[in-house]
């Protein structure tokens, strides 16, 4: 089944560290993007990509090497080019989470890129150029040195959220009390608290209104009520011998 | 000046690869966290983890090495464990971004811990029950290796948007074109299309609203105008020299 992260193209223009393309291929295949292009790396195959990788050989495997950022692009629908520098003659510049959106409406009219300068200096001007988006990443301005495998981290990240959500696992659910259960527990909890002479019926103060609020708030489920019900037995118990 | 961010504790507990340590640090210091807590870890200090820093010395500096996750957690108004594996008793559980928001509404009161398990298996049940919420990052189930300084570098990514927005730069503005200006581009570019015979004005079909869709969906300004009718009166130029 083609899903729309199988259109993603990510593009790594220039890598100098072979490591930074195993990090990369590695960022991509936790996030389900699999398409890696580099054009021109300086290095690769080399065995510290494959290392850094760290068992993402399907994706190392497939990937393509070209000479030029055209010959990357060839038959993408869209392109996306990443810069943490401003430029002159920007056209449309959106931040990483707005840009996998646009990524994904574009994926049903084919690939789309999205395109990494090198360590050293990014995208050139003319590179850029070729995209029709800027991509932006949000970094401390003070110390804005994001490595590049961390900035495709990131932007395969946004596609999965903005492709499948973020939801991963949910907490697990069990049967609710009833709001007679609820009640009854209350009941017997003003019962014990006056037994324990915790509470004096005559000054009810805050004390019951606060427990509701406590219960109230974490969502009590039958068995919890069980639970509580049975700590309060018990305690009868001892008020019982104690009297 | 203290931010929303500086209240924020990276913990990392057990932590096997110095590499992963420096390559968490970098990853905070991007995104302008740098409180670094590290529970037990196997090899701290260590010339590798300097190494992956990569100038984020600020942060490494300044790491506290403690035994425990209660020391590490000491002093904290709230704490947020990460967890790839769901578990049976699991009271709150938030994607990454939800936690990120949930973590800036606590720094009010205090630090916010977010803690993060070992390499090979992650935080124990007992480490994320001193969690009042735990966190989940959406990962590919088929691959969901997500390497431990990746997760620090997306929640930090989702810390830095949830306090400071997403907006690195945007596209220069320049002066927009005026009605005027554009519809007298439009009655110049319809005089020349009919000088170069490319339009026959008794059968206007569908060039000029295609044409001024183009435009009105770039926006157009005033400079590009001024560049537009330039080109147009070259045109009329070599018309008139052909006739």
């Amino acid at each position: 089944m083609t899903t729309l992260l199988d259109r993603m193209r990510i593009v790594m223009c220039a890598t100098s560290h072979p490591g930074n393309i195993g990090a990369a291929a590695r960022a991509m295949n936790t996030m389900g993007v699999s398409q890696l292009v580099l054009v021109a790396p300086r290095l690769f195959p080399h065995e510290e990509a494959t290392a850094r990788a760290s068992g993402a050989t399907a994706v190392l495997d497939a990937v393509r090497v070209v000479d030029t950022l055209d010959d990357a692009l060839a038959g993408c629908a869209a392109s996306i080019g990443f810069s943490a520098r401003p430029r002159e003659f920007a056209g449309s510049v959106l931040p990483v989470r707005a840009a996998a959106a646009y990524a994904l409406r574009h994926a049903g009219e084919g690939d789309v890129a999205l395109v990494f300068g090198s360590e050293m200096s990014g995208l050139s001007n003319d590179e850029l150029a070729r995209c029709q988006v800027i991509a932006t990443i949000a970094t401390n301005p003070h110390y804005s040195s994001l490595n590049v495998a961390a900035a495709v981290q990131l932007a395969c990240y946004e596609l999965r959220v903005a492709a499948h959500g973020d939801t991963v696992w949910t907490a697990p659910r069990f049967p609710a009390a009833s709001s007679d259960e609820i009640a009854r527990l209350f009941a017997h909890a003003e019962t014990t608290l006056a037994g324990m002479k915790f509470f004096d019926p005559s000054h009810p103060r805050r004390l019951l209104p606060r427990l509701r609020r406590l219960f109230a708030r974490a969502g009590l489920e039958k068995e919890e009520v069980n639970i509580l019900r049975g700590i309060l037995a018990r305690v009868d118990e001892l008020i019982a011998r104690d009297a």
